[in-house]
C-alpha cells in the first residue's frame, strides 16, 4: 500500500492508496478514529455504488453505523443540504458524540459537504475521506478545505478541517465518466505546472493508458499528484503563501464556472477541471503576453489538455459577467485582483496587479480559434 | 480601563471593560484587526438601540460597515437565520474578503450566531464580540465557542472559533431587562461554586446593589467572572479537561431548557440562566445524596439563587422526556452520562457514572417545596 504522509505536525495524516481499499475502510479508519459510531456521507449516485462494500467493512471493525445520504451534484452542495444532513444526523441510532467519525464517501461535492459537517457538528469530529473521483483523489480530499457553495460564488462558506485519513482505491474509477475522468486530469496537469515540469512529460507519455483507465497507470498518476498537493499543503496549510499557488487556472475558471457550469442539461455543462483548463490557458496567455512565458511553453500545455479531451478554447465569455466575479472570489484580498502565473513550466508566483484589460485580452484569446 | 487577557498563544485576546465602551469599538477593532470591511451582525432588540454608535466609531476608524440583521430570540439561533445572515453579508458593498472583520454585538445568541458566521465566511475570518446582556459579558463572549440549534438540541451545530477582542460596555446593562439580568447572574454563581467560593461572599454582600443596576459594582462582577473563564478557557480551549467545570449545572439545565425553554408566551420561557440555576440545584442535590457536598453549602448557593430572582425548584419534569435529551448533549462521550459535581464550594470534578436513579431523585427535589 502506498502511504503518502500529509505533514501538519499535530493535525498529521496519511494518504493511503491501494486498489480494493474499500473493504478496508474499516480497519483503516478504527486505526486513526476509535470511536462508538460511523457516519457515512454519501450521494445519490456514489452511494448505490459503493456505501454498501464501506458499511461492511466499517461495521466489522466495530462501528455502529448510520448513513446520511443527498442528491448527487454541485447545484446541491448548499447550506440547505448540509442542514438536512445534519437532519438525518441527529436522528440516527445511537446518535453522533464528540468521538464519533464522518467518512466522506465520493467525489469533490461529498469531500466539501461532508467535511464542513464534520467541521461543525458538536463543534468538531474527526472525519475520513474516502474519493471516488480522480478530482476528489488528486485535488480536494486532501489539505482540509470543506465548503458550501452560496449564489454570490463556490465555497464561500467553509472551513479548515483536516481529515485524520484518506483512503484511496483506484478501483472505484473504473465506474467513473470519462468526462469526470478528464476533470480530474485538468487538476494533474495544473500541479505539473506548477510544481513539476517532469510530471508533464509524464502525463504526455501515459496519456492513452490514462485515458483507458489503466490501473497501474492511475494509481502512479494519483501517488505523483497527491505528493505534489501534500508538499504545498504542509506548506502552508491555511492558504496564506505558497497554497495560493493551487489557484493557477482557478481565477478565471472559477468565473467561468459561475456563468457556464451547472447548465440545466448535464451534457453541456463545464465540469470543474473543464473550467480549470480553460482558466489555465487563460492565465498562461497572460503570462506570454507579459513576455514571462515562452509561447512554445503555454502551446505545449493547450495540446496536452487537447489530447485529454479538456477545453482550451470558449466563445462569447463577457468580461462585463466574469469581471465582479473575479473581483467577489474569496482570494481577493482587499479589493485587489489576484492571479497565479507561470514563470516557466513547473514554477508559478502569484501577481497582484493584473489589470481589467489584461483579463479582457486573455478572453478574446479564449475565443480565438486553436492555431 | 480594565484589560484581561485571554492567554491562548497565537490565538491571545484581550477582554476590554469600561463604561461608554460602544463609542470606542472602531479603534479597539483597527488595533487587532486591520481591514477595508467590517460586518456589523445584531438583531432586532440590539440593532435599534445601539448599531448606530457602534456603525459611527467603526467608520470613523476608517471601516466600510454593513449591518447584518436577525430577529431577536434563542428560536432563531438556527441553520436558517445563518443561512439569512450570509445573504445579507454577500449582498454587502463592498463584499467580503478574507481581511473583513465581523463585528458580533447583542447577547449570547448573537455572539454564537455571528462566531459561526465569521468562523465559515469565506474559510474563516476575524471577529469581535461586543455584548449586551450579563449573560454575554461573563459567559458566552468569552472563549470561542460559536454555534447554532437543532430541533435535536442546543448548540449541536457549530465550531472553535476564537474573537480577536471582546469589548464590553456594563452601560448597555442599563437597557437590559430584570429577567435577563438574573439569567446573568446564574452563570455568576456557576463561576463562584466552580473556582472561587470567595466570589460567593461577594455576589451576596453586594446582591442588593447588583439588582439595583449599580454600574460600579456589576463592572466589578463582570471582571471577576471574565477572569475565571478566562483562566478555565486558557487552560483548556476544546473543552478535552477543566473547561468541562463551566458545564455545572448544565447537564439538568440543558434538558430543561430543550423541553420548559422556549414557550410561546414569553412570560413563562425559562432564561438560560433559570434553567441553569435548576440544573445547579439539581446537581448540588445529587452530590449532597452522594455525601460528597455538605447540605449546608447546598442550601446556601439555594438561597442565593433565590435572592437573585431565580428558580431552585420547579415542579412536573419528566424524567421520561429529559434523560433520553440528557443522553444526547454533546458532552455525552460514546454513550455515558456526565455530570459536573461540586466537592465542595469552589471545587468541582466531573463523574461519568450518574445514574438515572440519582438523576429521577435530583427531578424529584426540584418538586418539592424549598425548606
Amino acid at each position: 500500500m502506498t502511504a503518502i504522509p500529509v505533514s501538519l505536525g499535530p493535525r498529521r495524516y496519511d494518504v493511503r492508496i491501494q486498489p480494493g481499499l474499500l473493504d478496508h475502510v474499516g480497519g483503516l479508519t478504527r486505526a486513526v478514529a476509535a470511536a462508538r459510531s460511523a457516519f457515512i456521507v454519501t450521494d445519490s449516485h456514489v452511494g448505490p455504488l459503493y456505501a454498501s462494500r464501506v458499511r461492511a467493512s466499517l461495521l466489522s471493525a466495530g462501528y455502529e453505523v448510520s448513513l446520511a445520504g443527498f442528491p448527487a451534484g454541485e447545484p446541491h452542495k448548499t447550506l440547505a443540504t448540509l442542514g438536512a444532513l445534519f437532519d438525518q444526523v441527529f436522528a440516527a441510532s445511537p446518535p453522533p458524540d464528540r468521538d464519533s467519525v464522518v467518512v466522506a464517501l465520493g467525489g469533490g461535492v461529498t469531500g466539501d459537504l461532508a467535511g464542513l459537517l464534520a467541521a461543525t457538528l458538536l463543534r468538531g469530529v474527526r472525519f475520513v475521506q474516502v474519493p471516488t473521483t480522480l478530482l476528489a483523489d488528486v485535488d480536494s480530499s486532501v489539505g482540509g478545505k470543506t465548503g458550501v457553495d452560496h449564489p454570490a460564488g463556490k465555497n464561500l462558506i467553509g472551513a479548515f478541517h483536516q481529515p485524520v485519513g484518506v483512503f484511496i482505491d483506484p478501483g472505484t474509477l473504473a465506474t467513473l465518466p470519462s468526462v469526470e475522468l478528464a476533470s480530474g486530469l485538468a487538476e494533474c496537469v495544473k500541479h505539473a505546472v506548477i510544481r513539476d515540469a517532469e510530471l508533464l512529460d509524464w502525463i504526455e507519455t501515459h496519456a492513452p493508458a490514462l485515458q483507458a483507465g489503466d490501473p497501474a497507470c492511475l494509481g502512479e498518476l494519483i501517488a505523483r499528484n497527491v505528493r505534489i498537493k501534500a508538499a504545498v499543503v504542509a506548506a502552508d496549510e491555511r492558504e496564506s503563501g505558497e497554497r495560493a499557488h493551487l489557484n493557477f487556472g482557478h481565477t478565471i475558471g472559477h468565473a467561468i464556472e459561475a456563468v457556464a457550469g451547472f447548465q440545466a442539461d448535464p451534457a453541456h455543462s463545464l465540469r470543474h477541471g473543464h473550467c480549470v483548463a480553460l482558466g489555465m490557458a487563460a492565465a498562461n496567455a497572460i503570462a506570454v503576453a507579459r513576455g514571462q512565458l515562452p509561447h512554445a511553453d503555454a502551446a505545449r500545455v493547450e495540446a496536452l489538455l487537447a489530447r485529454l479531451d479538456l477545453p482550451t478554447r470558449y466563445a462569447n465569455l463577457d468580461p462585463g459577467q466574469l469581471l465582479p466575479i473575479m473581483r467577489r472570489d474569496k482570494k481577493a484580498r482587499a479589493g485587489k485582483l489576484r492571479f497565479v502565473l507561470p514563470v516557466r513550466l513547473g514554477t508559478v508566483e502569484v501577481v497582484d496587479d493584473v489589470t481589467d484589460a489584461e483579463v479582457v485580452a486573455a478572453l478574446d484569446y479564449l475565443a480565438r480559434p486553436t492555431t
